[in-house]
């Protein structure tokens, strides 16, 4: 007898994960421009310390102990949601270790095998996989430089109603795409809002970076446009306190909220690290954190656009207002699966564009993350990576 | 149209959780014996600070940033499983968030709707409700004062294997079980090792108590009998830490491993938390912790004990030789359910024997926890359970 005959059919189904082998570094050492992580100096670990030593002194029992997840972080994201213009409740949100978590979920209470998701192309594809590994069947719908194309949008959702196909849900990043960096005007949203009462499709908004706006002024979230419950608003403290606390939420409807919560295998999201977030957050802290990030990373932003400007003036892209990346459009006739180990050979990781569309489509662009590389390589980064494209370009000229 | 039409067959077949109202004490505060609580004095408050101030200071971005959990927590664990006979290795853990997580992604690996689970009688019903949630059919197999009664658990499979079932795996709580703090025995150990290679019969064994032994020499767990991959091992470090930290684990065949994991919706189990704990176990602290609540517990067990027999001579127990709980036989004609609203009326809380099994049997028991109460409140808690059931008693005899 084997212990495999024992799995049900979706654990025998699924085959376990494949690690990628770490990239091989030429003889320099490499600089990763691939991944969107927070940067190491911006994490604030001393007043977190403070925090979780206050919490310990004054309420260890109910932080050390068992219990359920702080409620005075669901009052502190429902007050921030509030703030954006959405009439958000504690008990209309769920918190989650990291919104991957939530994402981790959505499929559970949302996709049966063969059922049609609507995602923006290109997207966040660790989103995708999950759904994916649901069963979903992925219609992308394009991005341009003023976000989703709310035109295609409308023609894909008739199409789909013409076949008598209904999408579970639309997956949007609307504020500072991952990757595409745009983001998604007024008028769009707003339109979007109507297709959704009018088709009844559920907005996954994933608003992960709308925090960390440079310039400009911050848009409502599709959530406080909606006023019949078609927003699911996804939100994460990785990108404004610390990815590593593993602390995101959602909100929405409460008959979608209470089903996400119980797919949540272990119940509440752990007393210890909800509690820290939000006396982390208290008396202003995290808003005057928040403050200093966007003024770092849209110095960093503007570091890197300056090199891509002086170092290649051949690729271009659209100026992001904020979040963690750029999307660079490759001079014509490079590929970004082809540069990517001549990049690393040449001492620079990159994301080519194919990792974010679902179907193999992308490589046109790459995507440059200036969120954790020290501000002082980003310069020499760029310059390597010209070098790297200029080498595909002179092999394509000769 | 309505949201509830896009959820899935089984988001829609559940029904949301209702909250079972909070007891109504009488007048006099209440004194709560009804939860497996870690003792708030003994949460190493001070010393989890120094740790996490540790961390900060020395790996930041290994801790606060996007990061698989700490590989040290995974070798910590793989020592301590060593040091218990089990021939563990990192690649055959699964680090999750409690050990509930891992009781709650259980049926996606295991169950199909309809597949029979073996479970003891009592049990910890935390851990059967799961099952239940994913359509196992519970069979319960009684346990003695040596555990689980082998006799009855190979009859059981005997008449299962004549019926054409295989269940998909025993659960046991084999060392200081909850609720009924009983030890199986070594040569009961052995058994089912045995009837595991014979039937095919996983084992899932959570020992969540085993390092709080007051007295007597620890027994090698199943997972060190067993030389043919039959046996999930199951722990964690909230009795042994703290249960708000939220860490537990899973030992157990690989290809098992790595199904939980595939099912663990958002991957690993966050750097921040699992660093934390490895960190403060590493020389030796984790395990002078543990001596310390190992006689703090033990003081305490004996004190309920002491006064157990002093109050309620016409009560019986097995003394437990560990853990969290003692289980009280109650003098005959008195009924846990009955009993538990006047034990509240009185200023105690308890929990009836009949939560303890999933078919409602089990009342002539209640689990006491010596755990969280106060050590010199935990005589007055026995005084006024006595009170509450000479009441019931002396209704019985008029």
């Amino acid at each position: 007898m084997q212990l495999s005959e024992l799995f049900t059919p979706q654990a025998r189904e699924l085959a376990p994960p494949i690690w990628a082998a770490p990239p091989v570094a030429g003889a320099i050492p490499l600089i990763s421009l691939a991944y969107g992580l927070a940067d190491p100096l911006m994490l604030p670990g001393e007043e977190l310390i403070e925090a979780a030593a206050q919490l310990t002194s004054n309420k260890i029992g109910e932080v050390l102990n068992y219990a359920p997840d702080a409620r005075s972080l669901k009052m502190l994201i429902a007050e921030r949601l509030r703030h954006e213009g959405v009439a958000a409740e504690p008990r209309q949100i769920l918190v989650a270790y990291g919104s991957s978590q939530i994402l981790g979920i959505l499929p559970h209470v949302l996709i049966n095998p063969g059922d049609t998701v609507l995602v923006e192309a290109p997207t966040f594809m660790g989103a995708v996989r999950m759904f994916a590994r649901g069963g979903a069947r992925l219609v992308g719908v394009p991005v341009d430089s003023a976000g989703l194309d709310v035109d295609a949008l409308e023609a894909t959702l008739r199409e789909l109603r013409a076949a008598g196909v209904r999408p579970r849900f639309l997956y949007s990043i609307p504020t500072f795409q991952n990757p595409a960096g745009v983001t998604l005007s007024l008028a769009r949203r707003q339109r979007i809002v109507q297709l959704a009462a009018e088709y009844g499709l559920l907005i996954v908004e994933d608003d992960a970076y709308v925090d960390l706006r440079f310039r400009g002024e911050p848009l409502p979230p599709m959530a406080a446009l909606d006023t019949e419950g078609w927003v699911l608003r996804i939100g994460t403290f990785s990108k404004i306190l610390a990815p590593g606390l593993r602390v995101g939420w959602a909100h929405g409807p409460k008959a979608l909220i209470d089903r996400l919560f119980m797919f949540k295998p272990e119940g509440s999201s752990g007393p210890f690290v909800t509690h820290l977030v939000a006396e982390f957050s208290a008396d202003g802290r995290l808003e005057a954190h928040i403050a200093v990030l966007r003024q770092h990373y849209a110095a960093k932003c503007e570091r890197m656009a300056n090199a891509l400007r002086r170092e290649l003036p051949e690729a271009s892209f659209v100026m992001p207002e904020g979040g963690f990346f750029i999307w660079l459009r490759l001079p014509s006739g490079v590929n970004a699966t082809e540069l990517e180990p001549l990049a690393i050979q040449h001492g620079v990781e990159i994301l080519p564009g194919s990792r974010c569309f679902s179907d193999g489509s992308g490589d046109d662009h790459i995507r440059l993350a200036f969120s954790e590389t020290p501000a002082e390589q980003l310069d020499e980064a760029i310059r390597r990576l010209a070098g790297a494209i200029r080498e595909v370009g002179s092999y394509l000229d000769s």
